[in-house]
């Protein structure tokens, strides 16, 4: 099963300003060899996610920035190649955190779980039932409270955790409107997401006035991945006692060494906060994880009852990451953001 | 009791801009006389809040907006001068919403509560006892829920609100920091309110370097009631899980037709709420009141037991008034402001 070659990529400098894909360099390796308690590992699918801007700055963050000349780490699907660890056994399917890599040596600690290639495709352990949809649906529901009847509204709402924010709120009984940037993506938001409307902020002309339009009411919760102008024109809607969840910042935060620094500059929201009585929370999943299996029970129920729609766009070979996570924090993605590192066994 | 002068001071303009005294107009008017079921209150003091600015600005806020040729709305303390209610005893002094003027008849609907001279100096129930302590108690304890051993933070620190927050938080066990003006605040903030430590922050230099220092730990909670360039500085120091309760925000709204319009600019604050997973929250105590009466009782019992020191800024005589706004929102008052309205009977 094995073979001579294995490919890693590493993270060669931090960005200054945007992230280009000559920050990383891809280096030839041995395909490693287990040890006793070990397992080998062929990764098949590796995950991009807009936070991995923030990993790699050297920027205050949540997590320490990704060392320079270290593998760029990231969640994987991961066919078991060989095993001397007594819990794994040969082609089984496990999600972990592999990084940017065809093979791995594992202990088990960088393993999160095992996958059952027929009770959902693979792949969804990196989106719906992983980090993406543990976020979506932990977000929404610790931090943004939603509750049936209420209008909750998203940004990048046709992105990996914004389409699923959306239909977890709709199956939680809201109404949703998604804020996205292409017409194909409001057409996704609609048709495929289920939002009961959604809007092109690029082409809207006055947004302000097209949110207050689809939402005459005002906001209830605003699961915001992106801050800026987009953000702006929602807070001039916000309903009292909206609850704002700040998931992500990618409008306002360039990334690389000078992330936010000087800050980003608009307009305060201390008025619209006190007039509403409104409520603005950092959310940050790692904190969460202590329900991360309810989050991926509720999800899984979901799937199967076909309440989630999902849209993955995937690219080939692990030579390709740099250029798709750049495309991903270009906001060119048309889905899930995934390379397949390795071909699926058969049968998965 | 009575004479033939009464005096009311209506709005006459709406505030462009800042608010000065000649948006208000002083009449003449008759000392009216109760009906069955009625008091006639005869006014003592007369209370002034931050707030009224948004009372008289046609902007969006949590209540309409003052009528123009209405009687200027405030919180008094009154003795009771006639009465043909069954409840109220001539001689009587009662907290209510008499707004500005000398003489008022009321069915005791505006009427909040019988004070107890013995109990405590009849002004306090305009702020340790009234609105105003309940607004620190509540906006603290409520949407701040400090810890004992956390840090809190304070603006206008020295101020009605600002001083009763820090010494409640300081009650509470909790390190306290004030940020206030000028340095004769900063000695009222860490002699008569108890302070750990008190900035001056026009005079700090770089103040985040100076809060920095002041708080190494971060702030936990940070009490706002100004927003600007104060808060930019202290946010830039919050710590993980951190609260920041938006009671206020005098440094960023001018008041008056205009307010907020169009928003003032500043730094965004979503980068910081997201790594420190911090919360930022509206309080608008009238949203609490259910609460009102524990907080009262908790004021009560620690200015019984000494722990709560307070300054007031009085003015004497109705006509007065207006200026005493001036400068209360000029932030140039030393305490408390309130006014003289009447002379207080003899053994108050």
């Amino acid at each position: 099963m094995t073979n001579n070659t294995n490919h890693e990529i590493l993270l060669k400098t931090r960005p200054q300003g945007r992230v280009t894909s000559d920050l990383f360099e891809r280096v030839e390796v041995p395909v490693p060899t287990p040890g006793e308690g070990e397992v080998l590992l062929r990764v098949l699918f590796l995950s991009l996610e807009p936070a991995m801007r923030g990993w790699i700055a050297d920027a205050p963050n949540y997590r320490d920035p990704v060392p320079l000349g270290a593998v760029m780490p990231g969640f994987t699907v991961s066919e078991v190649a060989a095993s001397e660890h007594p819990d794994y056994a040969v082609g089984e399917i496990v999600a972990g955190r592999q990084g940017w890599r065809e093979w791995a040596v594992s202990d088990g600690s960088d393993i999160d779980r095992k996958l059952d290639p027929e009770a959902a495709p693979i792949t969804t352990a990196l989106h719906l039932l992983g980090l993406t949809g543990i976020t979506a649906y932990l977000g929404l529901t610790e931090v943004g409270r939603p509750k049936a009847g209420e209008t909750v509204a998203v940004s990048t709402a046709a992105g990996a955790v914004g389409s699923a924010v959306g239909q977890i709120a709709k199956a939680l009984g809201c109404r949703t409107l998604g804020l996205t940037g292409s017409d194909d993506k409001v057409r996704d938001c609609t048709s495929l997401y289920g939002y009961d409307a959604a809007l092109n902020y690029k082409t809207a002309g006055d947004l302000s006035a097209a949110i207050g339009a689809a939402a005459p009411d005002g906001i209830d919760v605003y699961f915001d991945n992106t801050g800026g102008a987009i953000s702006d024109a929602v807070m001039e809607h916000l309903a009292v006692r909206a609850r704002v969840v700040v998931c992500g910042t990618m409008a306002i935060d360039p990334g690389g060494a000078t992330a936010n620094d000087p800050p980003a500059m608009g307009p305060r929201p201390n008025r619209q906060l006190l007039v509403k009585r409104a409520r603005m929370e950092g959310f940050l999943v790692l904190d969460h994880m202590d329900r991360a299996a309810d989050a991926v029970a509720a999800m899984a129920g979901w799937l199967r009852e076909g309440k989630l729609a999902y849209r993955e766009d995937v690219t080939n070979g692990l030579e390709a990451a740099p250029e798709a996570l750049v495309r991903l924090l270009a906001g060119e993605n048309t889905g899930k953001m995934l390379v397949r590192v390795g071909e699926e066994p058969a049968g998965v």
